[in-house]
């Protein structure tokens, strides 16, 4: 069984594709959880689903607005900048997410083959290395350091995709989207390269 | 009848997705051309088209690289700035495209009706007040300036698509783009639009 | 004599380079005007200093936010389709400024010896077609219309200036900018083409 | 004395700015030093100047096209991704910069003070999270490495400057740039913040 992570709504974003993209993959196979823009709850949350779900990988998903393609995230660094406050009012700047973890996680899922597998199958995708640092490089971040706790190998990272067309369709300046369907059909396609990865 | 117009590909791009959408498009209703390359040949054969088909309304599409939204155009200019040579070699700059013709002509289509239209069933898009100084902006003009000595009244106008998505996931560098399949759910609107308002 | 023209701020641009690069040029030779930004006042002021000063020339700034290079713009169009209000709370969507004038007019000014003189000194620029559908369209528009109802070949244009870099400073977001004094050399050097030209 | 160090021309960048900058700013305080594009002779000459200089700061300068502002990179990882082939012929990927190593490196330079300083005097610039996975990366990364592996706390960092104006304008599309001389007040100011907090 797969985590698959995405999230609400936070600052001018009125909604996140990555709510909805988490409800549609659900599944027998697939545990889709909407985690709170809340640096201390999506934490928590997080901590608390890796514990009981003992998934055998963990996907997180976040909106990267402005960014054209698919990004497979490969670094997420042990700092919170926040440029601007978390749903609950908090804004830690230069702020390590844990002074006891290393300075930085690679990814462990098969980045390149995740974006190998897009790509041919005409999906815009490309490798990035840096996944911010707000609350998606944090969900990164956290996962893989609860895990290495943990002394787990699961396989864990982080995707960020582009805004959905439908959000872009109603903006007032042009922005680069993908539809919600093609996003949709991205993640399925990430979480099969992730789950065949860690079968092999 | 509708006349919906193409391109093949041209510079450094090695494929152009109009022409495959004036492929998709084209039915009873519909006459579909791919136009070549070159200001002389283009010119010459929507002329020919126009006298022999009349037909009841004009669409003429094209390719606008490194923009993320579709554009539908509503001037085109009598100016010929050729920032590479066409497919015979041709460069012309700062030439008129008819020393007889006025400096513009507006869209005739009802361009504000297909961008609400596109925009109300997701698809993002946004009027566009350049055509640029190559072929797009050519083949918009001529359209409208033959129709004008003709006499007619037939609308016409231009839009420009985005990269396709299949196009942009072999690419290098990321860039916006939008999937063929929504490419041809845009045009299919615009051409429902113009229908309707022609008829009305 | 030649007039030169700038904009007061409008919309979310609290300050506009412009304004301060008009007061920077104005000289023994250069008449600086800061238009408001409102389609009637900044139209009649136009047409007032055109009738009193009958310059040998008029250069007409605005600002392009988001823009990297000077833009020499060699087209205005009959239109406005302002997306937010001017100052004075007017906003007309498809309306011609000029019900009685030309879908369009080509600028007077030496454009490609402006954007070559600015080329060959170190400073980014280009020839641009569109000046938009809000005032500075409306400006350039407004003074070519001007010129020819009263039967003068008085050269006039339009240039658009990116952010001043002292503006860019103290944005949130990061966006491409030329320093001011870069701006005021690139204004200077389109002035001096201006005039070369004219007496020739 | 600080050690100041630059890149020469690589790809399709004709010129480097910072080759420039590093030869304009090289004084009786600051050593300046253009490196090669090659990741193992730009490895062995900066080792070689860390043990042979022992300088009190270290700032490398690198050029990142189409970026529009200064930016003051904060995170270096232990990886290298060349999409092209460097001066040398070799193209590693996905291969660690030192297999002993820390996956990254945080800058030990005052990077937020030196972006306060650079926006107070009007120059725009941001912190940046990634230096990418080529020689830029890999010069700051070997530069924080060989200080660690020395026991040294001599602060360290990198710094992007965007295209050089005059770089820009000989370009045949339009590209965010400042100034060089802009880039060089920026590199000064630089120094100056990190000379005085590392003295203080």
């Amino acid at each position: 069984m797969i985590l698959l992570t995405g999230f609400e709504s936070w600052g001018d974003v009125s909604s996140n594709p990555t709510s909805e993209l988490v409800k549609r993959l659900a599944s027998d196979d697939v545990v889709g959880e909407v985690l709170p823009v809340s640096f201390r709850r999506a934490g928590e949350r997080l901590e608390e689903l890796i514990r009981e779900l003992r998934p055998e990988a963990v996907l997180n998903l976040g909106l990267a607005p402005e960014r054209p393609v698919i990004r497979v995230e490969r670094v997420a660094i042990n700092l919170i900048d926040a440029r601007i406050p978390d749903n609950d009012g908090e804004q830690p700047v230069d702020v390590p997410i844990d002074p006891n973890g290393p300075p930085c996680y690679f990814s462990t899922l098969p980045t390149r083959e995740v974006v190998e597998a897009l790509r041919g199958e005409g999906i815009p995708a490309f490798l990035s290395y840096s996944a911010g640092t707000y609350l998606c490089n944090y969900v990164m971040y956290k996962t893989l350091r609860t895990l290495d706790v943990m002394g787990l190998r699961t396989p864990a990272g982080f995707i960020h995709v582009p805004y959905s067309s439908e959000m872009a369709s109603k903006m007032d300046k042009p922005v680069p989207s993908l539809p919600l369907s093609t996003l949709e059909r991205a993640v399925r396609i990430a979480l099969d390269v992730i789950t065949s990865s860690s079968q092999a």
